[in-house]
């Protein structure tokens, strides 16, 4: 009888952070694709593009004009999914149908004046002056009294519903904490009630010893492929100290935080040589006043694609109604993105 | 002070049969796009493909010749996720990290031999031949001791990635149950030991007298828009009647069963003009030899678009970070899909 094989049997890992599973199937990355193909972003953009309504001193559709900012700019979103107006209120019948309302404030983020330029083509200093941005949004945002969370985020490429090439960011601040936060709260205080560590202190010390899924690590911060990563390169950014949000980090940290995404994303775009896309987010602690011990900050980060710039990796059927499924290993992913270092 | 309008305010759902929940944000449809336009498939195909792995007739990637087939054909994917020689074992180290080895079988459903043709295409006499072929595996696969749950499911559409148009759906079995049908399960059954009836039963009782979301109906069956969804047109077809499989589904039932598949795939080519791109499964009992008496059986619908044949909506940053969020209302989705009965 054969022994089980992480790297050749298909089986299912467990998210420790959000308690759910994912598919792994090994041997499947050898299967043929004769479906869709994704177009490639090949055009060269200019600097500065009098049509993009990001760029510094244009219009927004609102008809505001963006400043001649020179760093970073953020403004509200004109056409926010959050609004800071909604009345309170909610709706019930026969507890089977729940509804409440939302307040909310959603922002978006430029990292940089210059159209042409993505995360992994700017220096850490200016980097750095986007995580600053962050850090000041979080907490303006977060003292809010009817705000209780807030969600930064970027989508990069059209793959992934990114309507404007401008480097740029969101933020999604609310009332409520959202789902995929509240799993990874649960996991983390449980995990910090039983043990007084963090989750994730405990789970990067075992992936710093093994290595195995480490891309790449400064002073203050680690990146890996995680354990149970569901998209093919898919990657968390920890930080090795443990602190909840961007209100409890460090001058030195922060300019770690910058270098850890210039180094990750300069990989990224070496994969497949196309400035690669994904979604990105930050979870830090909710800002709901409550104490949240077990909390510790680190960024996701989703990238959809698979074999090459043009496939992806579809989460589909069995996905939607099942459970992620992925194909190669983490640990296949970590070794080809450590070896783009 | 304006009161809370579910029409017109951003808003969470709870969903009853996940207990995850939703935002609803229904003034954002009116925001412009400009980000990526999907391709519509509008080649008619021929009634047989000399090329197609899966016509009458034809060889299949492993060296498998097809039978020259007349209705239904059901084989093992050559490329399956989960293979049935899958040895035993785990893995773990420290608790954060597990691994349990994973047993199943994937196969492959041709709907029809024509390689022209889709379900709501087909005849419903037909569409029960597939209904029919589709109790007959979940029957033989959940008697398998090592089958602990099946999943039957189409992926339609290149942008379902869909490798090949000729009309098939497949069913993955294996020995754990996967993450959202254990949602499904855990809320159902606490749903019943508290109320003696299924949650879904009291759901469509809701449904049906309020009327709003309903998109069709039949003797045994009801098409609706969950109050829940997250996709755009996203469905459910519920069984009047409470019953947890196609095991114990009757004749009447599947025939109905197979009119409501044709009635609602019809209305969805109708949304667009286009074959409406859908992952579509079924989610019934779990095979592991337990009483499962609180599930209600159902079909989930999750067509991708949006705005139109080419424009989707992208399930990204916030989603994946947060929690999936929503433009048009579930009535209003509904009102649109029943105007076009
Ligand atoms: O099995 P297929 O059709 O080749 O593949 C498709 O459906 C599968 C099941 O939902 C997914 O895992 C794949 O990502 C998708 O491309
Ligand atoms: O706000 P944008 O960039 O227009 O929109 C994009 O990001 C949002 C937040 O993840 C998603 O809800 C939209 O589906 C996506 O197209």
């Amino acid at each position: 009888m054969m022994a089980f094989d992480l790297a050749e049997h298909p089986h299912r890992r467990y998210n420790a952070l959000t308690g759910e599973w994912v598919l792994v199937s090994p041997h499947r990355a050898k299967r043929p694709w004769q479906g869709q193909q994704e177009e490639v972003e090949k055009e060269t953009r200019p600097e500065y593009d009098p049509t993009c309504y990001l760029c510094p001193g244009n219009e927004r559709a609102g008809g505001q004009k963006n400043p001649s900012y020179t760093a970073t700019f953020v403004f509200h979103n004109d056409f926010g999914a959050l609004q800071e107006s909604t009345p309170a209120g909610s709706f019930a019948k026969g507890g089977l149908l729940q509804a409440e309302s939302e307040r909310g404030i959603c922002k978006v983020i430029c990292f940089s004046p210059r159209h042409d330029l993505t995360l992994p083509d700017m220096e850490v200093a200016d980097i750095r002056k986007v995580v600053d941005l962050w850090q000041r949004e979080y907490e303006e945002l977060g003292q809010l009294d009817f705000i209780n969370y807030v969600q930064i985020f970027e989508n990069k490429g059209i793959i992934m519903g990114c309507s404007n090439p401008h480097p740029h960011g969101q933020i999604w601040a609310q009332s409520s904490i959202p789902v995929e936060p509240v799993k990874e709260l649960v996991q983390q205080q449980n995990y910090f009630t039983e043990n007084n560590r963090s989750l994730l202190s405990d789970y990067l010390a075992i992936e710093l010893e093994e290595k195995k899924r480490i891309v790449v690590e400064n002073e203050h911060f680690a990146v890996l492929v995680p354990f149970w990563a569901v998209w093919p390169f898919e990657t968390m950014i920890i930080s090795k100290r443990h602190f909840g949000s961007l209100s409890q980090i460090t001058e030195a940290e922060k300019d770690a935080f910058a270098d850890s995404i210039k180094k990750l994303t300069v990989i990224y775009d070496k994969v497949f040589n196309i400035s690669f896309p994904y979604s990105a987010g930050i979870h830090q602690t909710p800002t709901d006043g409550q104490e949240h011990p077990g909390w510790h900050f680190h960024m996701h980060f989703y990238p959809p694609l698979l074999r090459s710039a043009t496939i992806k990796k579809f989460m589909v059927g069995y996905e939607m109604l099942g459970n992620p499924q992925r194909d190669i290993t983490p640990e296949t992913a970590a070794d080809r993105l450590r070896s783009l270092v």
